[in-house]
């Protein structure tokens, strides 16, 4: 057993007595040990999911220190969750069976919003779809950036889970500024090395002093009970588009061209270049038929499904924001370096407009079929893709959406639920995510070490690519299995464990891991985890704070 | 005392035995305790100086890794500079006396450049100058940003006492990506958390599990021996502009104006808007007349000095970058919203050469007169800032100038060196630089602070105001004191503790600290220290590299 974890003894339940404790600490209503809210708590999109033993959510931070020091006292360990929608990586669940699962999402005031300076600081508590709405009425002239993830996803859980989103906002963990946080041993402290009541806590994100918020992401140093969000200032203008490559052969080249633009600051949103697999789980559903038989789509149910919803190898959408004159020669730019290369889209306001009500006619009117005759001849969209449009613009917008996350149910014999809830539905997905210098040759060369294992562990290969910044490009790959079927879930525990090995083989670290995966991290940097494991037991020296979080 | 200081012992002088063990790791000639050597060390610009006790100048990590090994047994302060031109901090003089002063500037390898990526990995010695002299030559599509402080400066010295540029680069730390670094323990560990020979080490700032970057710069948990360090893709278009403001009443104005620019990216670069005392030490010299007598300049004569060099009481320089369509519209968007508050003047390389061609005119031909009238009549230029013209065109670019960092011998009888080294020179100054939120309020309101401080301790209020990021603006401040008239150094030494006294209790922090005041971080911020402290102890437990750095 890994050292870091005997600090801490396993215990199968918790005592009355710290029981007791805990409901003094948040009130009745707020611990549970009902077995239907653990075994729920304990559910999630990975196998091997492990059941906590408590369910506390505090209130505010002095009820976050209170739980923790008690915890350190009675040789519990805590797993701080802000709303648990870390879905293919965990979800709510802990590296360990047994925890305290410390859940925030009563904590969810949204404190202060300065429109001048744009930023938000708010609670762990606080969802995209919160804040965004909140802003829409208050400041609609500021914009939250979203992930096209779950709307109800937390903004500091992303954040500190370093999670991506869509605008040139994207790198969530880079647009965090100035924190409150509860160390293990209760104290609150704010980051940033500022006087008390510093007026720059929230606008210059390197404080002064050690910059210390880094120690709070990916990992178990604190609970971050507060901290500033940069807000985007709402564009004057606003274009997406959608390009779709024409030729398989060419994404390398694409992949380059992205960089250089990315560089250039042409393209500054965060791009997610999707593959047929990604797209189709998106617009689609496996045939009802192959749901049972196949961990797999067979080739010509694919090429079938491709051919149906007219989707390309790989195709991408971004957002394009300015003045409009800015707008209007990023677009002739793109247009410039995309379009020889495949069918470029831009669309707007009114075109999303324009779309809508041609679905509408395509799918209710009489004129249904030569609408869509019309829609697929000339614009090379099928209906589920012009119905997908006004999301894309949406979530491009930093709008959450309810749309995309859907995607999870693709081989589910389950129709997609109007809000998607994957832990709730039994579905069964985890997220695999390298990350490559953004080169159309590392790219390539981390989808040839991955795509052969997914097939042969016969599952459909996902893979989206996410522009993290302007020099290192996300492969996130997504393993699709029945959690029903025993065998599909040894495979993808296999296949999970085989990219796992082999990509760190090649030289290519993951942005963000699973609970099931984080122990591999002292294996491929054991001097850097034999660091990190110095700072938690200065910290955290009982060991009782989310211990085995990424290595330590 | 400090508690954190009892850890090493004091002394006056290094042993025999220590100084041969050093002269094995090193070579004879890298390990220096010649006084010469010595009291050229001790010196800088701030009062109150240390002396180290001995030079050690390794040659690569693991020289470093032995020295610092040496210098735990031997409970020996080590406190490491990269080339030591920490000008208005502190030079390369440490919080102690007597330290040993590992000087890296011997290891100035430029390991890699990558083209496409746009990076580079250095060694700490690695200068502005050097870098930007070698992409010049082997990759000249890139540019590194740069300071316009000295072209001598250690581009990772800077970026770990995060130092600000001028390009859109500017935040010199932002951009430093994946370390290698030796721990006082003497192990050399990677950040980043990747596996051996990970691709994404210099394209991937947050690494995998916490990142722990942050805890290297402006602190003293290890020694960085080589970092990735982002350059930018030489833009196809450029063009540089200047303000000159008209009333100086619409400063918070303009202030507002910036930061509106910077969030909607119309700004990019690490704008300085300055003072005119700024401008004057940058243009001239104090009246010889006035150097003895005076530690301000009377009112009359600035005013005198005002007119006669044009200068106005706040201007600015920023550069515009992109396509060429892009930097016209960005001129546009700046034309619109500056010229009605002062004097706007776009500069490209044409307009430099033509500029340089009027100088060369009006400063030998018989045409001299009437070209400096027609020069201030028409552009509003006096011929000295004709002459600064192509200075601060090029610094825009990222390109290194001995020109700026020889306003510090504004109150020297001495005239300007061509290379400017204020150490060498005895030349007194001080930079105290607190950081506030970008808002004309704010920025009045520390400016309301300071200003009536250094006309209370007599001295000349310098002040350049730096867009840090696109919400915060650093305020920084000069003190100029004569180091040969005691009273003046008295007086600058109560100033500064009287700037960051008023400052911090108005709710302000600094962005960077000198080494005379690092200790009032642990009264501003006492948890935060104390959280830093405990790391610290891990980390480093006999507390021997560069003690009191930044209050840990």
């Amino acid at each position: 057993m890994d050292p870091i974890f005997t600090h801490v003894a396993a215990r199968e339940a918790v005592s009355e007595p710290a029981l007791a404790a805990m409901r003094a600490v948040v009130g009745e209503a707020h611990v549970s040990v009902a077995p239907e809210d653990l075994d729920r708590a304990g559910k999630a999109t990975i196998p091997d999911a492990k059941r906590p033993g408590v369910i506390v959510s505090p209130a505010n931070a002095q009820e976050v220190a209170a739980i923790l020091r008690l915890c350190a006292d009675q040789r519990l360990h805590v797993w701080p969750v802000s709303t648990g929608r870390n879905w293919g990586y965990g979800s709510a669940t802990a590296v360990r069976e047994g925890a305290v699962l410390l859940r925030l999402s009563r904590m969810d005031r949204i404190i202060e919003v300065n429109e001048p300076l744009a930023y938000a600081v708010v609670e762990p508590g606080v969802t995209y779809r919160q804040l965004r709405a909140y802003l829409g009425v208050h400041h609609p002239n500021l914009w939250s950036d979203s992930t096209d993830g779950p709307p109800d996803g937390s903004v500091i859980g992303n954040a500190l889970d370093r999670g991506l989103g869509v605008t040139h906002y994207g790198d969530h963990f880079g647009t965090l500024c100035g924190m409150e946080v509860v160390l293990p041993s209760g104290e609150i402290m704010r980051t940033g090395g500022g006087p008390e009541g510093c007026k720059t806590w929230h606008t210059h994100k390197w404080g002064v002093g050690p910059y210390v918020e880094g120690l709070f992401s990916q990992s178990n140093f604190g609970v971050v009970t507060k901290a500033g969000v940069w807000l985007l200032p709402k564009p004057e203008a606003f274009a997406s588009f959608t390009f779709d490559l024409a030729r398989e052969e060419d994404l390398p080249k694409l992949v380059d061209i992205i960089r250089e633009l990315a560089l250039r600051q042409i393209v500054t949103s965060a791009v997610h270049l999707v593959n047929d697999i990604c797209a189709l789980s998106v617009l689609a559903q496996y045939p009802a038929h192959l749901v049972a038989g196949h961990s797999r789509l067979p080739a010509d149910a694919l090429a079938e499904m491709r051919r149906k919803y007219l989707v390309a190898s790989w195709s991408f959408g971004g957002g394009v924001q300015g003045t409009a004159a800015q707008v209007r020669i990023v677009k002739k730019e793109l247009r410039s370096r995309l379009a020889p290369l495949g069918r470029l889209m831009f669309v707007d306001d009114a075109t999303v407009g324009l779309a809508s009500a041609a679905l509408a006619v395509a799918r209710s009117g009489p004129l249904g079929r030569p609408v869509e005759w019309a829609v697929r001849t000339f614009t090379g969209k099928s209906l589920e893709m012009l119905e997908a449009g006004p999301h894309i613009h949406n979530v491009l917008k930093g709008i959450p959406s309810d749309y995309f996350v859907r995607h999870a149910y693709f081989k589910s014999e389950k129709p997609k639920p109007e809000r998607a809830d994957p832990d709730r539905d039994d579905i069964g997905g985890i997220w695999f995510a390298p990350i490559a210098p953004m080169s159309g040759g590392h790219v390539s060369e981390v989808l040839a070490i991955c795509r052969p294992l997914f097939e042969r562990f016969e599952f459909d290969f996902y893979a989206a690519l996410l522009v993290q910044n302007a020099r290192s490009m996300i492969i996130l790959t997504s393993i699709f299995y029945r959690k029903d079927d025993p065998r599909q879930t040894d495979n993808a525990r296999a296949l999970y464990h085989a990219l796992g090995e082999a990509t760190s083989r090649a030289g290519y670290q993951t942005y963000r891991m699973g609970v099931g995966s984080m122990g591999r991290l002292a294996q491929n940097a054991p001097e850097f985890i034999s660091f990190t494991r110095r700072l938690k037991q200065a910290i955290d020296p009982a060991g009782m704070l989310a211990p085995g979080k990424y290595g330590a």
